[in-house]
């Protein structure tokens, strides 16, 4: 008899063109929101208060995208990345239609690339996700590359494919959920919303430092990745974990991108929907015990074709572990990742103009 | 002055037919299922999507009937096992009524067998317990029996009442809260249930090492206790536990069984619905950092009367703490337990047929 | 370019008659009531069934009010207590409009006194904080008074003004969210809210040990913490804690204040609401590993004008660390604290009459 349970797919299982319905839909609900403030603070107001959704012209209280983000990223990983080495990137992550509670999230993936590496026992996949709600409407659309094993370094390597990777996300292809037509924003909203620092006040280069700082704990980072539904066992199996040469469970690298940007308020206060996901590499583990800060710098000011009323910045929002972020720190002279620094991820959010 | 406080029932204050109202009703929502979901990463479909739920014919997505145990368990343990020893068994447990979020249930005991134990200090209470929800309509039927210190050793013991206690509930009494009738599941759902084994591929005898792993942090299983309104000291009081010979805090039984289902997806994946519980032990005490895996065995294979769409396993699963189940660890020669094993529960689910 | 990052008010920032609008409105769901109960166990049955709330005349279920509290005082910490060297007191908080699942709330202070220290480092702020609901009722009215650093000690000091502090809340100004007229409470409702001890059972100057004790861990206090939005540095970041004298992370008081709620349900079961808040002192700081206990004494029966369903109890509520209260510890021979002592709050509630 066969035997009942997925191992997972191994290197050889991929094929270019193949396309993968992942296991368990996904309805979102107001205690999915309760729970991801209760595990990162989050204070945007706009995923905060249906009043100030409301006053943007939303008609409900959305999810966090990056909520979505972790939901459509956890159905990938029986079939993805049970066997991978490592996660590698991520690139042209599009936020589609909001997310709101009741929504049901189905994600399928479709096999892209693929490359043996020389030593012949591992090889690189990527995939392209597509997370769509129960109208059909897609939320989220990114592809991720990871090195996974192969099952038997005997089987022959397969035709390299190495897909052309988008670059950061065009503005004609980022999704604006509101609408602030005949709102004044400016006036009337940013007390509310922590700050009067509009997309016009920012400048390409700029620097801050989000001051502040979490600790992370073996439950907190446990609690949020099963509220995922991410079946990695790297961050659940103790045991397991104690084998390897790390000894310990390493922290799902999502729960430090949601960490950075709730600390990100402090600085970004207006910044209320993250749009687009352009590029991230997770530079360092992470594990219980670490105190992540965060910076971020303004790599482009990007005006909206058509809009006058938001604009979008992209971001590059480094998140470190157990050092403060006033100098910056990101790469040593060797142009590798200080060892401190955690995330360093590319991303697009929406801002309102004055 | 009377104390206003209640130290829970001692063996005395027990009398067969005695009906027990307990307070505190609850009512359920998505909230619940949030949670449910981060604490133990369940990924069965009808409990995660109101699609998939919708498609198996149910008007609403339900609550997952353990969660539906886990809150009538908690209201009987100020009132019957706070002064427990042990907790000793589990019988006919039948699950009735799906629970939907907004539901609230209400329990009420009934005292069905005592039996003082040899030594005068200590009994054996045998209870049934009854949740039902706001319309009348029964959730869970379960007998359980505890061990209970008796207030004081002089008092006389009661005539002995042990009841007949049922087998595995019965086909005839198991309730199917959902209809696949002119359902394709097998050709369209179970993609997106996550494997494609229905009741038809299992075989009385067959065993299952649901492979994965999870390992428990103390506010994992004390905010768990907690949303179930479960009062009993040992789970939450580490000041008082290091007076005794254990010096630490136990994890609540119902935490490792809701654990052990979620592994179980890994194998399990279209057994949708937990409808009974047999007979359950607690094997060996759980703790804070220990690390839970599972296996089962299938024990019967059940037809349903006037069913074809749908049948029932009667399992076997055995959770275990730092110690994987590729041997399907159990009892050892002299029939004990081995040390690792800590639950054995006989329970049935539904499955979709071919 | 100025700061984009907020540092928070200090001494100097404030003004008598400033008012400010507290950032980030926040809609309660009943994903908070679930995390509430979670974090919790609390079992005062009017908050956990829909039934029961609907027996007690309101057309919903209500939150409990301290949660309330808690989401207002959240709101208060970027603006007023972020540079704080620590929260002196509480005075006259009343709960006016109950707060129900998709309610929205929007707190705003205003600065009632200030009082520089002899020391010119450090000054005494009093703030009057409101939280309304999205329809403009007031759901919380307090005042609270911090000891705030200043930026620049070479700064003036301001004119003292020390308001006039409420003593204990009126029984005219107490809201009472549910009528019990025509409701058989005492006969038909007591077994359900776990206890049969109403108003006319309590005497002044009884003290009742709530005998249960529950361990906090650090991942407890945070996930609460966070999900009230409070932003206070101590609670979170373990790194900056070390380089503290006390070394490790606080638990925000508020936290103490909702575990000693629950915990007097034990002897309190129909205190269905908490309707003000007279008077607090977080007498010692509570850490991760602390094990809380509470005992309470009854301070005054309040009659409720033109009331015969409902009164009041004027409480304080004495919650300890690592000491059970069975001896009702309190203060020390010199008139201070036991250093086990946490948290003297004086309270009153709402409680059914015969």
């Amino acid at each position: 008899m066969p035997s009942k349970t997925f191992p997972g797919n191994y290197f050889e299982d991929f094929a270019v063109g193949q396309e993968i319905v992942h296991a368990t839909p996904r309805t979102v609900t107001e205690g999915d929101i309760a729970l991801y403030t209760a595990l990162y603070g989050s204070r945007f107001a706009m995923t905060s208060a249906a009043t100030f959704a409301g006053s943007m012209g939303l008609e409900r209280m959305p999810v966090d995208s990056l909520l979505a983000f972790h939901l459509v990223f956890g159905k990938t990983v029986p079939d993805i990345s049970l066997n991978a080495v490592a996660n590698l990137g991520y690139a042209g992550g599009v936020f589609g239609a909001p997310l709101y509670p009741g929504d049901t999230v189905t994600t399928t993936s479709t096999v892209i690339g693929l490359k043996e590496n020389s030593n012949g026992r591992t090889g690189v996949v990527h995939v392209r996700s597509v997370g769509v709600n129960q109208k059909g409407e897609t939320v989220l659309d990114y592809v991720r590359w990871v090195m996974v094993h192969k099952r038997d370094a005997a089987f022959p390597a397969p035709e390299t494919v190495v897909p052309d990777l988008p670059g950061a996300v065009a503005a004609e292809d980022l999704h604006v959920p509101f609408d602030l037509t005949g709102v004044d924003y400016a006036g009337e909203l940013t007390a509310l919303a922590g700050s009067t620092d509009l997309w016009d006040d920012y400048e390409v280069g700029e620097r801050i430092d989000h001051v502040d700082g979490m600790t992370i704990e073996e439950s907190d980072h446990m609690l949020a990745t099963r509220l995922y539904q991410n079946t990695a066992k790297v961050h659940f199996n103790a045991l397991a974990q104690r084998e390897t040469k790390i000894g310990r469970r390493l922290i799902y690298g999502g729960h430090v991108i949601s960490l950075a940007r709730s600390l990100s308020f402090n600085g970004l206060a207006n910044a209320q929907v993250v749009a687009a996901i352009n590029a991230g590499v997770h530079a360092n583990p992470t594990f219980a015990g670490d105190t992540i800060h965060a910076w971020s710098e303004v790599l482009e000011r990007i005006e909206l074709p058509g809009r006058t009323d938001v604009g979008a910045l992209r971001l590059r929002t480094v998140a470190t572990k157990d050092r403060t972020c006033e100098d910056f720190p990101y790469k040593g002279e060797d142009g590798k990742y200080l060892p401190e620094v955690v995330l360093d991820l590319d991303y697009t959010v929406l801002i309102p103009r004055r």
